[in-house]
């Protein structure tokens, strides 16, 4: 069951050792960054990234796609604002004691004695406000989201999109009668986070995270974990169920069908915007650049002429034929400039990640066909031109399912078993993720994460995985199976 | 042509002071907010207000009407971080005589004596960006848009939605090659921001603004300045000429078609999401609550049905048929909650400001009809089953026409000529705003704001109007048509 083989038996070792992704990551990913338009890091303020045009497409679309979903479930739009008081900052004992290093204060102009704290997260500044909001059970449940920025002062290594200091987000936070409708909304949330990652082809392990990691304030937390290249993984999404620790804290309380009054029952969930960017191109991404999802793809489909003489004009009206024909659906570029060759668009356009690319020559225009290139598999197909919007749709659906089964099977492949620390540690070093079986004492999680370089990331909350025998520190008697990784 | 007999000669007067909102604005407008959940002011950091679900929907809805225009345009999006160093934020001389004294400050946890300056507004921000990716004439023109919130330190009263701390709006900055690129690009952007007000009814002047009131470090610059019910008018929106001195300032160069370097020109514009809200809310509403265009409206249509013993089914189930029937082409909610009376939804939905409300009884069902009740005019008219989606449409084009209309007209009401500084104040005193000839002085710009209680706020840019005689306050010949109001 140790690692590498079993890969390289599936002949995923030669496919992953020939990407650059995957043996120099760092250097393959800051590039393209910059060379396809997502981020720029060359801001002077250390963590705060500048997301130029494709990477502010691609969060706007995320945004778009999160929103509708949070809203059709009955999720309501608010914007809380980015500050509050140190006092109201302080009320949960637990959440200032996580945040309080990493928080930004802000100094107004009129008033230096009296500093705001930033937002690390919106639980102690909209849960004031949940107070006076909440009466009875008429107002439950209250569920709202925004998206928004978050600010934390990382002291880890900086790295654009995974770890910054600015950290554009949706946070929703929930507010319920009862523990079961608290834990009921804990699943809702999983099933919505899990619709948008499902449309973008990105796949991630669902953990409940031991209690010495979930988030300061909460009664559990589970936690998206995506895979990526370099072995470390990414969280993409949290869901935490509250209990009633902030209700307390902020004294929200309500009256009961029975006329009784208590403390309700609050979940918030977070999904991160850079994050989920930094998964679709870490995952999807090969060595000629991004591969984007058609979902979020700032252009979906370019079209290249490919000129020849004597047909020039011919060969330019039929592509603007089929461009017309396309734009009502989807997002189409001619790309008709005359600096560059039809091979240098290819390059520059596979760099893109476009889905798919048309060529037009003076072929195509005689027959009325189209020539097609899949961006994923490079596959070229030609096709009729009264087939053409079937074909595009086949073809962008075979390319979704196709990024989503790829990066499935990278998952699974990914996870390899182990039995000792060594084993874990090879396991890491191969850049993979260990399975273990685990005593749950935290004695045992720090002695693992001291002696192998990652840390326990938790048990499978979606299926049940019951331990056969003993925790890998310790030798006693397993209680739960977990996953082991080097963690963004 | 003395304010008040004027408007009193076109029936407004009465119309005017019946309303709360006219007489009474601050207390109509607060109870407002809160009622019918735009905005909550009870947050405990002044000039941080808590968007409410109604609120954040409209923002929402401004936003998404606002960017589809500006990426129509060829406005790329994008995402600059919120804060800037001290030295970057200093480097135009006048944009920091101008803004130094609002700006917040940001303290870092790890850096105390590193503060960074929170962005009032993303020159300083993004130009230094500009100058790494413009090389030459082919990048231009680079036209980038964000929706962010902005941090202006307003020692002035804060109000919500007008006068806030933190701002929501939406900034696009562009840089072009010449000179009359730049002045189109200023037409272009009023263009914009007219349609955007249009959809939503709203009625504005557009000012250029005197020298002394322009954007620190602008050539010139252009207002939307909106009526508003107490008189203060709302400036909802500026558009900027640049000219070349951020450029110089942040070394922004390129080469030309010629081959030669040199700087380019550059402009920039803002759109106030919230106080755009407030104009809304102001223009429209009424003593019954908000009054809101179909354009932006949470709720487009509510159905009540009205009970009737015997006939609940049939009631409830037509309900459900005519919403079923609107649904996939407007927000619809069948309020068929019971612990309240009709006569209470209808009072209740009227202040939310719901463009239409339909009513279903036993008569309706009988007859296969359907009562339709428009919020500005509360007109009621029955329209056949099968005519139904053809009379809402026309029903919210009426609705959003007379809107406009109504608001157009009270803007040409309220403008008054005035000789005298005299006259001046009266027409201020009355909520109203003062046209004026100018000598185009300083000294003379002054002396009115001193006397008047109101300030110059421009000449028209849209409408050329020649001055006829002598400056209103020196009574030397005038250079200038320009308006006088009082401001948030």
């Amino acid at each position: 069951m140790g690692g590498s083989s079993r890969v390289g038996g599936q002949g995923l070792t030669v496919a992953v050792t020939a990407l650059k992704k995957f043996t120099n990551f760092s250097t393959w990913f800051d590039e393209l960054l910059l060379k396809a338009k997502i981020v720029d890091g060359r801001y002077p303020v250390k963590g705060f990234p500048v997301y130029m045009e494709n990477g502010a497409f691609i969060l706007n679309r995320l945004k778009s796609m999160l929103e509708s979903l949070l809203e059709e479930t009955g999720h309501k739009p608010v914007y809380f604002p980015l500050v509050t008081t140190e006092e109201m900052f302080a009320r949960e004992t637990q959440h200032i004691k996580g945040f309080q290093p990493e928080v930004f204060k802000i100094e107004q102009p009129g008033e230096r004695e009296r500093k705001l704290v930033v937002r690390p997260t919106s639980e102690t500044i909209m849960y004031p406000m949940f107070k006076l909001w909440i009466r009875s059970h008429a107002d439950l449940p209250l569920k709202v989201h925004q998206s928004v920025n978050v600010y934390r002062y990382e002291t880890k290594a900086t790295r654009l999109l995974y770890r910054v200091r600015e950290i554009p987000w949706n946070e929703a936070h929930t507010v319920h009668e009862t523990p079961s409708d608290a834990e009921r909304q804990v699943r809702e949330a999983i099933e919505i986070y899990s619709k948008v990652l499902r449309e973008v082809g990105i796949s991630y392990l669902i953990l409940k995270r031991p209690d010495f990691d979930k988030f300061p304030g909460a009664s559990y937390s589970i936690a998206f974990d995506a895979w990526n290249p370099d072995g470390k993984v990414n969280q993409v999404a949290t869901v935490h169920n509250l209990g009633r620790n902030f209700a307390k804290a902020f004294e929200i309380e309500f009256e009961r069908r029975d006329g009784s009054r208590g403390h309700p029952y609050q979940t918030c969930y977070g999904f991160g915007y850079s994050r989920v960017l930094a998964a679709i191109i870490a995952q999807h991404g090969d060595d000629r650049g991004l591969v984007l999802p058609p979902s979020v793809a700032p252009t979906q489909i370019v079209i290249i002429p490919i000129p020849f003489k004597g047909h020039e004009k011919e060969i330019i009206d039929y592509c603007k034929e089929v461009k017309e024909r396309l734009e009502s659906r989807w997002r189409v570029i001619l790309d008709d400039t005359e600096d560059m060759t039809p091979g240098e668009k290819f390059y520059h356009w596979e760099m893109m990640g476009t889905p798919l690319r048309i060529e037009i020559g003076p072929r195509e225009v005689s027959e009325r066909t189209i020539t097609i290139t899949r961006r994923d598999t490079l596959e070229r197909v030609k096709v009729e031109f009264g087939d053409l919007e079937s074909s595009i749709e086949r073809l962008m659906d075979e390319l979704a399912r196709n990024l989503r089964e790829k990066s499935e099977r990278m998952m699974r492949e990914l996870i390899t078993d182990a039995r000792s620390l060594d084993e874990i540690r090879k396991i890491l070093d191969e850049r993979r993720i260990a399975r273990v079986e685990w005593c749950g004492e935290t004695g045992c999680a720090d002695n693992i994460k001291e002696n192998v370089g990652g840390e326990i990331r938790g048990e499978r909350y979606d299926v049940a995985e019951r331990p056969q025998g003993t925790c890998v520190a310790c030798g006693k008697p397993a209680k739960t199976v977990v996953y082991i990784a080097r963690a963004y």
